[in-house]
């Protein structure tokens, strides 16, 4: 249900939505399936922009690679033709595939003209690299799993060490999923933003909450070489065209770095923006057709609210996340576990109180 | 081995290579893997652009998208970074996933530190639509036939309806793959660029080959909607960096196009360059290195012999293109048999002479 | 204006505008100020996109660098921002400055706004490199000479040597300012496609006209180092967006090629697209707006159509090129006089009763 | 001479170069015109990359346009070529034609061959809209100023409100040119890092330093709708080839956004990034060369000085900010008077000793 309390430091005073997540953008669900065994922690979570065909009509989308280390699948025709046509689905780097054939087999299953009468579908897999804590080379994800998370979707879903986020490690603590949402009333009428992450990268000694360098103290808990990453989605019913689905995206960057980290070379960080309204129909009926807009006179208001959800939702992977065995055994502490091991210092027992922990 | 007779209309008087194949620039082989039953007619084609291991010592590349209706994956990376870690695979579209898995399964074998010591690995699928001859619905691509493809691997390969190219049709004539090689001297050394093409594009009517527009003749053969794309690899062992690399890769769709295609809607054109000079270590010993260049001063002659090669490929797929039964039985005619089609038309006969058919 | 015979080997078949040239957009007009003094032929171009207030109601656009060794102004805000807001001002390469501050001065003048109550204004200058015939040192552009191109402005313009074009170059004959149009109609509604180019690109031995590799038997007229480039404007009344602007923009450069060149190093090739439906408001009321738009599904027509008013708005610079005096004196020939230079040649024969010349 | 004291909460401890000033980097110089009349507060700011000549050795470079509402010029080329052949200059928005100019103009001087025996050139503009300050509209910065500003480059330079950063205001406070440095050991060898900043950016509400969210204090001094812009020069010695340079290019808008911006829709945020290491010659006698590289493998390092000196090169801006009448008199607090303003409030004490004000 997003971060207990309040961001601090927001840019934006818009409220959160009902249950603070992305989901409270009307139709879009969320389902996980988290696998932990003997050697895997790591698993599946599918972001459906909708409960009706996405293939027969698309959403407005768009995707902006902050760095580029990664192997997300997808983006190619996204930036092409500014649409998605799949659900999302969000797992471990090397389960890509495995991911992008479940995919395409649900797809072809929902649409039998796909490679016959039509042409073919793009999958959307997105990725971060989990092997501190999971046994990555044993391509623990089966293409069942993709369909457990299928299976699981709803308009609420945890946060933290859950399903693609089992295995993920956020500047080095736990971090994995996290979601955010706010509304905003525009010309007399009330839309949602949403965000949800995946979240995978920095390291503890950059960790800075609420202006606290915090990360600076716990540094002495763990200390290793970088190979994170973080995807992040974002969606709202604002008729947002791909354009400016773009410029919503790159702002998801420094909604990433306010806690501290600076998209180092081996973070993998991408984000995807998508807008439930003006649906894109495969099979036109009309070329010509009208839309709804919406001018960027005004779009500081929706760049505010995308740094702080996108900021929020991190937060919130970090308190959600439960201390967790890395790959070896040994712990990678929880947000809350961290803090606490840090006792009565004033900037742990603060950062506690504002964050509910 | 290349098409039959010097290309017409050449903007380069380079020689060709040995094979005037890809294969010419030295390190590189290739490999097919074709499936033929009663429903599927697809494949894989391999390049291995080096017989060591190119995770440790990976190749400066770029990829170009021209037209972006694609879901080859890896891209993201080569543009971030400016390498290739793995060898290429080509393929139908639905089966990338397949693909992705196979090739992932081949990094980890080979380097064990993948997800352990080190990070992940960037598999690059690129694939095209064979649906118009293929039953591409049955997924009919196995992680075997990705790995048999590697075994067949080797500096002489074949051209048109094999491996990935098994299914593809071009100009709605049989196409697939195709290769073109050129030496040049420079500063007094021999070196070469290749190209190898998976041609899946453009319409019938629209076929012009060496000013002739023949496609105004064929079209009534047949006539379809478009789903097409083309997968272009460009490479070379002159020590290009990956920004004229990606400018060597943009000139490719003018060898495209200079068959008479305009980039349609619905093909994927996606083009990978890269050069076997200047490996980049995985795990460098020092930070700073020496390493060879070249100026852009006299780039032309590599502009010109990239649209050549690129030009040349696609028509050596042609002209080994053997007529294949579409999905409903129909046949796609090959080029040559499309010519004699044409009977004593002074066009296809000269086209017949000067292609060698 | 325009071609004065259909074009050969088109894509499309749609008819030509009333007046063939990109004033058959409704309600945009072209104007030149061309300048030939002892030193100087240079001079300058003007597209307005419409006659009221561009900067108040800004319309649709998108740019696409094809080859980026230009000097082209105001692309960087077109990209992020998906509009223009200025007309369009086209001169040399060293006068870019001089036509920036005459254009900022116009838009001053007629918008009291700018730089009080609102931000600033993104001039749109767009160049090539005029130094083969014109003494490009001089800096022969005032700016008194941009606004009378302004002055100059109708739906009527030559083209050839006139304008920003007089001292342009294109396959090393005299080339400069040329245009074409074409009609479609979309869901019962006509709607109109045009093309200006400023032509200054290729070497002689490339050219090919219709098929026909005529440049092969030009070289030995003249020959130098290639210093060329290539502005192409597209316009349209049809609702498309700035992505699809975009896509439409980069098939310009297939209709660049067709007459045989390969965007070389030296050839700054740059091409803007707008469409003058959906005006942007600068002092928008309202966020939220309704706007036309068209889908992607037969986006081919429009592909189809951008190659060939290209093409032939380049053929038609050629064939309106008057055989010029370079900066030395020695004639830059017009294709007319150049065809006519190989007397009863069959290509050249058989191209001067096509292109009626 | 750069910020008074140490930046807190760096991302790393590179120690400062001599000056801690973008000149640091061996060969820089920058020279400042400072224009103020009664109605003008304006000027013009050079950055020459060496001592000789630019054009005839160019140099490394990579451009990125973290918000493109800005109208810099120059950057295509850039882009394309990943290289500048000219100084940089740094002005007012609507002088950028007036820069041009002077730019080019000098440089036909120094290199009598442009225009003749080779191309053209491709001058570097950048810009911010100083129109709060400053009667943008008067257009008061004369090729005069221009020249002045080169006159005066040196390596020892001032901060805060002078040259182009005269009329620029930053959080709704004084700021303009700011600047800092940083040296590495790289395999033994020293090199340098620099930053130069023209800040034009932020609203007031959401300046934040060292975690402490200020501008919330500040707010009810000022408020008005955001016209800002910033442009950013990073520049060094290290051997980066123009991609890696882009990667750094991207990490700027770290460092500026720490200071709590959210890049807002009127805001152009530009930076180039160079390295004075490999001189690509305009005339080279071999196209065959050796150059000095580096590897990413610990580009981390520079990415997070990158944000360090851009982070308090802002910083510096500010602290060297001192309060100037706006265009209609009332004052733009620098941000020590602003600090002093808020008398004993905590955070404003703590702030004032920590930067020294």
């Amino acid at each position: 249900m997003g971060l207990h309390k309040p961001l601090l430091f927001a840019l934006s005073d818009a409220p959160t939505g009902p249950n603070n997540l992305i989901t409270d953008v009307a139709g879009i669900t969320v389902g996980h399936k988290t696998i932990v065994t003997d050697r895997l922690r790591t698993g599946v979570t599918v972001i459906k922009p909708c409960q009706d065909n996405i293939f027969r009509e698309k959403m407005p989308a768009a995707a902006h690679v902050i760095n580029g280390f990664g192997k997300s699948t997808g983006l190619v025709q996204v930036e092409e033709l500014g649409t998605i046509e799949t659900p999302l689905v969000l797992t471990n780097t090397l389960s890509v595939g495995t991911a992008s054939m479940a995919l395409v087999k649900r797809m072809l299953a929902e649409n039998p003209e796909i490679g016959l009468s039509t042409g073919s579908v793009n999958p959307l897999i997105m990725e971060c690299n989990d092997s501190s804590i999971n046994h990555l080379r044993d391509l623990g994800v089966t293409e069942a799993d993709v369909d457990a998370a299928f299976v699981n979707a709803s308009t609420k879903f945890a946060e933290g060490g859950v399903g693609g986020g089992t295995g993920m490690r956020c500047y080095q603590l736990k971090g994995g999923i996290g979601s955010a949402s706010r509304q905003v009333i525009i010309d007399g009428q009330t839309f949602t933003m949403g965000a949800l992450v995946m979240s995978n990268f920095g390291l503890s000694q950059d960790l800075n909450i609420y202006g606290r360098p915090i990360g600076k103290k716990l540094q002495q808990i763990q200390a290793s070489k970088e190979k994170g990453s973080i995807i992040t989605i974002i969606a709202t019913d604002i008729p947002f065209n791909s354009r400016q689905l773009k410029r919503l995206a790159k702002r998801s960057s420094i909604g990433i770095t306010r806690s501290g980290s600076f998209s180092g070379n081996g973070s993998g960080e991408i984000t995807l923006a998508f807008s439930t309204a003006n649906r894109v129909s495969h099979f036109p009926e009309h070329e010509l057709t009208t839309i709804q807009a919406i001018t960027d006179d005004q779009i500081d208001r929706y760049f505010r609210i995308t740094v702080d959800i996108v900021n929020e939702a991190i937060l919130s992977s970090l308190t959600h996340g439960q201390t967790t065995p890395d790959r070896d055994g040994k712990p990678i502490l929880g947000l809350s576990a961290a803090l606490s091991s840090l006792g009565n210092d004033f900037d742990a027992l603060t950062l506690r109180q504002q964050l509910g922990l």
